[in-house]
Parts: structure tokens; C-alpha cells; sequence
């Protein structure tokens, strides 16, 4: 997977850490930044129309691999801001990235990334990435026709 | 980092998964599986001797990278172990594996990696892995002399 | 809602606090607690035969209260389990005790409690507690003919 | 301990749900309440200068009681915000009451009320509140010479 440079996201959750965030060694938890990701994700496909936030059995997705690479620690008191990205799109699987980046100073915390399976949670089976995500997803990304940048 | 057979832990924690671990689409959220990882690595170094599980001070290592590959959805009523191993030491990080496996039919359901590096939280600096810890694990391991095989 | 005596307990769920558990403080956070009486509450439900531990839609209940009184702070490192009772059903509600006893020496942590509603998830309404619940309930906890003892 | 009308309140935590709040049924855990209630509590700390956010065997105070009427579901689109005030200072007590209140239409979701005690983390015993405390909220809340209005 793919890492990612912070200045070519185009979409960036606000996010202050909970106390709940915070572990014995007094800084945010390494699970944190993976529940993390997992809200400015949900809010990615939601800012861009794919989910409407309510019908769950509707997400139409599934996590297959996750990880995150932890540059230095968060305290509570930090604010912080997470891009994400596309980076890619196959058949079945969209490929995302993230940054956890300080909101005052800019400095990168930590990145991540997910390769995401289209599932339909009705038939509990993978499904093809469907073709207006892909349009949805491109356009946002402002990918040329050929698909995302190398 | 390198993925592992489950034919090859020492190491299993039982686990039941928790009412809180289940998300809307009722099965185990993704990032329960990384605070199952942190508390199977825990009890670990506590089972090696490593660290007392009181001194959270003294844990001695801070988690660098985390990744996770999810195989199958796992349900609240499944009982499940987490298996740990050490694949690798070099002079400041150490490399665990982890294999999330159904108890009853031993299907593996998801696989982890963690790079941890030798931290000291009085001074917030890293440090290299003590002689001791390698010395340790590769006991526990059944490492030969040269290190682990490859 | 009316405390409760541990010898009254006849369910009890042993359990041990998660590294997730703890808190900047170095013992288990007040919230996990909450987290430790729900895992109890649906292995109770479910050690009664009234919820199958995979449909979460017929679960049948809703939390309407839920208090704690915490009497000492838990290690990481410490065994505890958990007693569940039940000590009144009126007509559409279930009173619920909880106490959080450490299993080395049988003292006393914490005690809690919960007001359950009857609810119909498909309908997003309160139901009355069904008939067989009170008679499954009350056989469990041992109530004579007229009800729980008062 | 004394519930609360949300026109009483002085300080307003704004919070989003996050996806990890919500459970099986679909809207926010009744666990995640507590650790919004928590949020709300340390942040009402910090604004009034009574800790700094950073040092966590400073913050002073351990949870004694705590307790939540849940009033209506919340989902994960909703936008909340928690009201924290105090309603009653012993010699070492600190009575909190939180409300849950939706920023559209100003319902309240929930209701909640804990019981702090002040504490000594270096030494592990209760102490007294500190008169400072006593007086900066007192000035906060605009409570009348003699104490809260009761």
C-alpha cells in the first residue's frame, strides 16, 4: 500500500483527542488512531454522497487490511486534523490513506491506510466496487481519465 | 513485515469477544482486533518476564508500526486466541506477529504484525532492545544460536 | 434502585480488566466498568435462554438507568468477575444489581445497577417485559410465588 | 443527587458520535455516554483553570458515584452537546450533573450526575477539596455567597 505525501488530500476531519483516547503512558493509544481512521473514513464517504450515514447494512464496504505507522506521540490537549485519500481503486478493493497531522505546526503524526472490499452485508459476500463510486471517487480526487496519478 | 504460520506460536491468549467489541454491522469491529493484539503482547512480556504488569513506566517499548489482515467477520459468540510470536530483533525494534484463531475448528481468522521499539518513558527517548529481552526471547522462542530461522 | 448483597448473586462472569481498560491514572477507568456490566448483562440474558448472543434486533431491552458506586480502584493485573441479579420487574421494566469482586480475597469494588425497558427494535418502541422472561427470571433467581424478596 | 434543567448550565462541550460509539442497535452505547460525560468533565476542568491537561497525577479528584437516565436513542448523525455544571461541594465531595443535549431542537437525550472525590495519586488517599476549587466554582457557576441556590 502505498504512503502519501499530507499535501495531496483534499478532505481532513477535525478531531480532538478523548480522554477515553489516552493509555497508562499518558499519550493517545496506538488503537485510537485506527478508531480514527475509522470515523474520517466513514465521513469520506459520506461528504462525497456514498453513504448516507444511518442505514448501516448500506455501507458498502468491509475492512481487509489496516496499518498505520506512528511518527511521535499525541498528547490530550493536541488538536489534531485526518486526511484522507484514495489512492487507488481494483475491481473489488479501494485502496485509502491517511495522515494524523498536528493542527498547529503541521507536523505529521502518523499515516495510515485500509484496503477497503466491497461487501453487501444483506448476502454477507464481496462485491464489485460499484461504477459510480468510482466516478464519485475520481472526480472528488481530481484523478485524470486514466485513473489516480503514479 | 513477514507474516507467520499459526503451527508456530508458543503463545496463545483465550479471549471472549465483548458486547463493545461488536459494531453496527454486528460482528468484531476492525479495531478491536488491534486492542486484542495490544493485550496478547501484554500479557506476552508479562508471561516472559519482561514486565510485571504494574509499572506502565517500565513497559520499556513503544508500538512504531501496526498493521492487521482481516480474513473472516468474527461473531460476539465465537471464542477465539490470539496467538503472539517475535520474528525478528534488531538493535532497537523488535517484530511480533499475531494470528487471531477461532478455538473451536482453529480456522484463522485474521493475522497481525506489530514493530515495537526499546522506549524509555522517564526520558521520552527510544533506546536499543536490552541483552536480556533478546536473550529471553529467544529462549522462549527456541531460537538457535544465530537467531531466528528465516 | 436498591443495592445489593454479594451472596445474592447467583451468575457470576469472571473476567479480567484489558490493557483498554486503564486509564492515565494506572488503574481501570470508571467507564470500562459500564463496559464490564454490559458483557455481564448479556451473558446473563443469555445464560437464561432469553437472547440467542447473535440476534442483536431481538434482544428485547433497552437501558433506561444505569449508576455505579465505586469502592476502590482494580489493577490491570487483578482477576474480578462479575455478579449479576435481578431484584424487580415491574411491567415493562427489569431492575438489575451488579457487584465487581475481586476473585483473590472476594472484596467488593464496585456495585451497580441498571433500569432495563422492554423494547421492540423493529418498531423503535417500549413493550411491556414478556411473561416468559418473569417466570424464567424469577425460577433463576429462586423468588417465591409472590415475587423477589423484599 | 440533585438532576438539572439545561437552562443551568454554564459550559457546553459540542460533540460529534463517533462510529465507535455506536453499537449493535444502531445508536450510541449507553457505555459511551459515560466516556462523553468524562470528556465533558475534564474539559470543564481545564476551562476553569483547575487542571492543565497534561499532567494526569494532578487532576485531583477520583469518580465515586456516577449514573445516567437515558431519555431517547442517538444516532451517529446526530450532533450533541454536553452540558456539565456543579451542583453541590462537601467537604470531600464534588456533585457534577451532565445533560445530552441535541444542538437541532435543543431536546435532551440523557441526564447524568457523578460523585467526585478529591484525590492524592502520589500518595492514593482522598483529600479534602481544595479551597481554590471551592471558590473558582463558585465564581463560575455565580453561586451566592452561602453556596449553590438550592
Amino acid at each position: 500500500m502505498p504512503e502519501s505525501s499530507v499535501t495531496s488530500f483534499r478532505f481532513f476531519l477535525p478531531l480532538e483527542p478523548r480522554y477515553g483516547d489516552i493509555d497508562p503512558q499518558r499519550h493517545v493509544n496506538n488503537v485510537a488512531y485506527f478508531r480514527w481512521f475509522e470515523e474520517a473514513r466513514v465521513r469520506y464517504l459520506r461528504h462525497l454522497g456514498l453513504w448516507d450515514g444511518r442505514d448501516f447494512d448500506r455501507i458498502g464496504v468491509i475492512v481487509a487490511e489496516a496499518g498505520c505507522s506512528f511518527k511521535s506521540p499525541i498528547g490530550w490537549d493536541e488538536q489534531v486534523e485526518i486526511g484522507v485519500a484514495t489512492k487507488h481503486i481494483g475491481r473489488k478493493s479501494l485502496h485509502l490513506v491517511y495522515a494524523v497531522r498536528q493542527v498547529a505546526g503541521g507536523e505529521v503524526r502518523a499515516e495510515g491506510r485500509t484496503i477497503l472490499v466491497g461487501y453487501d452485508y444483506d448476502k454477507n459476500h464481496s462485491v464489485p466496487v460499484p461504477e459510480h463510486w468510482r466516478t464519485t471517487i475520481a472526480a472528488f480526487e481530481g484523478w485524470p481519465a486514466g485513473g489516480p496519478p503514479t
